[in-house]
């Protein structure tokens, strides 16, 4: 076996290499969460020659205020533990590009992916660690509010909305933990669930039921947001009797649920009922040499520990694809 | 949905609490190492009643010097990283047992776990996470020799062996790793592969070959061990001509991979052809509400971020299974 050690140096180069469009990698990484991170590292230590494409370093982790269910550290902020594993992968000369997303792959013994500016890269394998993104609730006046009072990282975005009046949709962990969010920031904070109770872990659930400003509206959805500016007010439908309320209201965090960034996969891969990427326990996917980690996968649990460990599977699935496809 | 809180307490109680033989758990998880642990924490996040029996925590991860590929350490020490882990099981109250094994486990609706002092233990679900065993030569003069200068764990026994003259049985990873160990220390070190050459990983060989007090015996095997109170010497085979030469030696560490502690499952579980349990992606052994994770499955990659990963996931689907069953 042999690798293409060419574009990697393993001196103490701190720098991370351009990508080459004129190079075959052998290992072409999509995604620069804990997953792709994690991919890149293993990759790295492997001596596998590898590009990794990432439209902004940390992915959801970089929108997390307070991780501490991540091993190793009790707690971190989010930034914090992106920085970490940033240095991890800095370590190697690596080739890197940010600020692009993928549009395109396509299979064979040596894969292309397209970037959005037109570039076009060459690798014997892919792995994508693409992750999710926020979904949106689809109702009138969502999209033309969006960053006028509509939001969806509370992380990011909760600072805007001292002293004012909030409501978050959805009541499982995502929403309760913008509500913690938000609580001691925001005037008053109330929570809108479809189901007739919040759904969130208890060690959450007891968090909230610590701050006196948060209130919960059950078995209802946020069915329109208005506004001219800002938003103004939000409509709450009840599921029960379909009744509509109105509230005032200066914003409204949408925290439902994400969606899975594969659409740029076409129809190369097996995707699920969710269009998450359909893997295997060793995150193979339905092409041969193309691996997937993390949060786009099938894999039903998001959790930034579940998807560092399985970035580390796929670099050594995709490790191994290499070596016997260069034998 | 309700929860058995009992004998879980989120209060900021730092001790643990005594395994309850007259309880019925939620979660039993048998192991310490970074999928039991892992497991530990996302079961007590989730409020599920736990219990954890453990023969030595921290697992292989305590026998590891450098731990340059955990996500969120660019370095840390095997025991560093050990304390770090405990450290976040202890902020909760979870049932703990160290320094006994488990002997045997049964299916069921309630399911029962044998320790070795006779105690047994009953739980809703069981999380396998009971780790790997050093393999053993299975030559003459182990057994008689271990602890006489026969090792398998370098990070325990190199100090013991300054100034001396070491052999390595095994070149690949582990192999390597623990030259690397011994080379600071020993005065010579050897290692004896059965291949042409060694299978380590890039980056290990070329710290290796910053050494020049080590040296290879290709294509052998150790075939005996010979010595009275201490080694003095071992029997390597050629395996290309079959000879077999001697060799004065102080030590020998047996470096050719680890085998699942697996047997107490008996025939309750399904296994591979290496005495793994046989998993799926989500964790789910052949057994209902029987899950396993870490270097006992059948993940063919045994790295601490993946077991970590896996202990999460096996965590997960441990409490989806509970809250199943009790609806």
């Amino acid at each position: 076996m042999e690798f293409n050690l060419s574009s990697v140096s393993f001196v103490s180069e701190k720098n991370f290499l351009q990508v080459d469009v004129s190079s075959v990698y052998d290992v072409i990484i999509i995604g620069g969460g804990p997953a792709g991170l994690t991919a890149a590292v293993y990759c790295m230590r492997k001596g596998v020659s590898t590009a990794i494409v990432i439209k902004s370093i940390g992915g959801q982790m970089a929108e997390t205020s307070a991780v501490e269910n991540y091993m190793g550290y009790r707690y971190i902020n989010g930034v914090g533990l992106v920085d970490k594993f940033k240095e991890q992968v800095q370590q190697f000369g690596i080739a890197y590009d940010e600020g692009h997303t993928v549009v395109k792959i396509e299979a064979g013994a040596v894969k292309s992916v397209w970037l959005d500016d037109g570039r076009k890269l060459a690798a014997r394998s892919i792995i994508i660690a693409s992750g999710k993104s926020w979904r949106k609730l689809g109702v009138p006046g969502e999209k033309e509010l969006v960053g006028k009072g509509v939001a969806y990282c509370t992380i990011c975005d909760a600072p805007f909305f001292s002293g004012k009046r909030v409501f978050v949709a959805g009541g499982g962990n995502t929403g309760v933990e913008s509500a913690i969010d938000l609580a001691p920031v925001a005037s008053r904070v109330t929570i809108v669930q479809m189901l007739e109770k919040l759904t969130a872990d208890k060690i959450l659930l007891d968090r909230l039921f610590g701050f006196s400003n948060v209130d919960y509206i059950f078995n209802s959805v946020v069915s329109g947001i208005s506004g001219g500016d800002s938003v103004s007010s939000i409509s709450i439908k009840n599921l029960a009797d379909g009744t509509i309320k109105d509230y005032n209201a200066d914003g409204l965090f949408v925290e439902i649920g994400l969606d899975p960034n594969s659409s740029f996969t076409g129809d190369v891969l097996n995707l699920n009922e969710h269009g998450e990427i359909e893997i295997d326990a060793m995150c193979e996917t339905s092409s041969e040499g193309i691996f997937a980690a993390g949060d786009v996968t099938s894999v039903r649990f998001k959790q930034i520990i579940i998807a560092a460990g399985e970035g580390a599977k796929a670099a050594l699935s995709a490790c191994e694809y290499i070596m016997l496809s260069k034998k």
